[in-house]
């Protein structure tokens, strides 16, 4: 059997709510490659797909938040841990990868899987997740679990009914209110490209911050995204930066001359792949929107 | 007249959609304290309201999203420039504060904005907003101004209707449909609070950094907010760190001992201002979580 390509996000004509009567079937799309392990993919490529099929006692799923346990160490048969779980596993590995560098994961609920959310028979894909977050506990059996949370990131929300987004809104309103969302960092495909071409070094300080598992960088914006910039997602437009200098950018404490001098709080010169084009005319709309002229 | 104190956030009494009659009446309790300019605010304390009046000919109200123009050089019988504005304008400079601090801003909408948000006569509150961006352009009178991104942080997202919750999903679902959301950054008064205390240094390597009106930190918590963590949001259980510093604790590549010694990818002690006590449980949650055991 030739290895089959491992493919973030949404497969063709393998829609949200699409219906599967065994694993077997997930595999020639490669939507989920591995007919035996819940997880598709290892601590290099990261995850591209979970089954939750009811093998885990210590997992949660309320619909668009799943608390995930990770591989290993547990009866097949029971779904009781025997013994403790590492992160070396590669599955395990695979979702902090994924958790790194904002890869989109496909959630698949099978019908052992014990939830308001799992079909009758079969399996159903649940949309795609990001995970949000990984830390190891003690499970209910006593040993050590890894774990994950992802939250749902699909285009499904679309088909809600009121009651679900009112109640997703209230929970999120609730947290905020004596606050205000600062940063929210997105995470396309054109910037984890960018993001794998400079290895997570920052294109200001050349430092890729370190995580259990690999790197982690942000995907900047030159001109930004949305009104009333409207600037674009392609890869002369984005930049691979450290959080820190992604905030600094983002303020205009420092630009970027067309020459890749930097200008303001930062000095030196932007580093540049040779295979990276800017555009010149997103450097010029940074500076002239913050001051450099 | 005594100097009235600058409140941030909801005031009591005062709920998003009250209606006043003129400008004076939001004096007294401090909700909005200039009777002349529509900024309240200044570049050291930060912007606590502001009013839309129609008096700029560039700003946008989208409702949820505002693009609101800077204060200063204009006519104040026409609403045109007649001249460039200013960043050090106290009211320009006190929004750029508010953006770098995350500080809730009330927004006031009167008669003369032209837009579908606004009252018949006098004025209504339409909520708490936060400043996301801001930039310089020039206007439609060939000036420069300074301006203003806000988007709607408040209560009533209940309160609105199933199509107008749907609108503003499509709107984000279209976004991010190759991507994931991977940082979303809350920041509560006490986050503030503690921000305030350390002068926006991270507690790790002691760096502020620099933006065009002061300085950038984030609020981590050690034990995360939410399920399944429920940590608290409370001094005890804050930092104040640098955003790459943030990443990398959110993601256990350092922890901390009690005795602030950090362990992991990063070495050397946290520092700990004497009126700042962790709570340790916090501290363990975080090593044993990260595997530092």
């Amino acid at each position: 059997m030739a290895t089959r390509p491992i493919i973030f996000g949404e497969i063709q004509d393998i829609p949200e709510g699409h219906w599967f009567e065994g694993r077997k079937e997930m595999m020639p799309s490669s939507f989920h490659r591995n007919w035996g392990a819940g997880i598709d993919g290892n601590g290099t490529t990261g995850t591209s797909a979970i089954v939750l099929s009811g093998g885990y006692e210590d997992d949660e799923d309320n619909g668009e938040e799943i608390i995930y346990t990770g591989a290993g160490g547990n009866d097949p048969n029971t779904g009781k841990q025997i013994e403790d779980q590492s992160w070396s596993n590669r599955g395990n590995a695979g979702l902090r990868k994924s958790q790194d560098e904002g890869l989109p994961v496909r959630v698949i609920r099978g019908h052992t899987h014990k939830s308001p959310y799992s079909p009758e028979k079969g399996y159903t894909y649940g949309g795609l997740y990001s995970v949000v977050d990984s830390w190891e506990e003690i499970g209910k059996s006593g040993f050590k679990i890894c774990r994950f949370k992802l939250l749902y990131m699909g285009n499904n929300l679309l088909k809600r009914t009121p009651e679900q987004i009112e109640l997703k809104i209230t929970n999120k309103a609730a947290e905020r209110k004596t606050g205000a969302v600062l940063r929210v960092i997105r995470d396309t495909k054109v910037a984890h490209d960018i993001k794998k071409l400079y290895d997570f070094k920052c294109q200001v300080c050349q430092f890729a911050l370190p995580t259990k598992s690999g790197h982690y960088a942000e995907g900047a914006h030159i001109k930004p995204l949305g009104t009333p910039h409207n600037g674009h997602d392609s890869s002369d437009n984005l930049l691979c930066l450290c959080p820190n200098h992604h905030v600094m950018f983002d303020r205009g404490s420092f630009s970027i001359k067309d020459d890749l001098e930097l200008i303001g709080e930062v000095t030196g010169k932007l580093f540049l792949h040779p295979s990276h084009k800017l555009n010149n005319k997103n450097l010029k709309y940074h500076r002239e929107s913050h001051g450099y002229h």
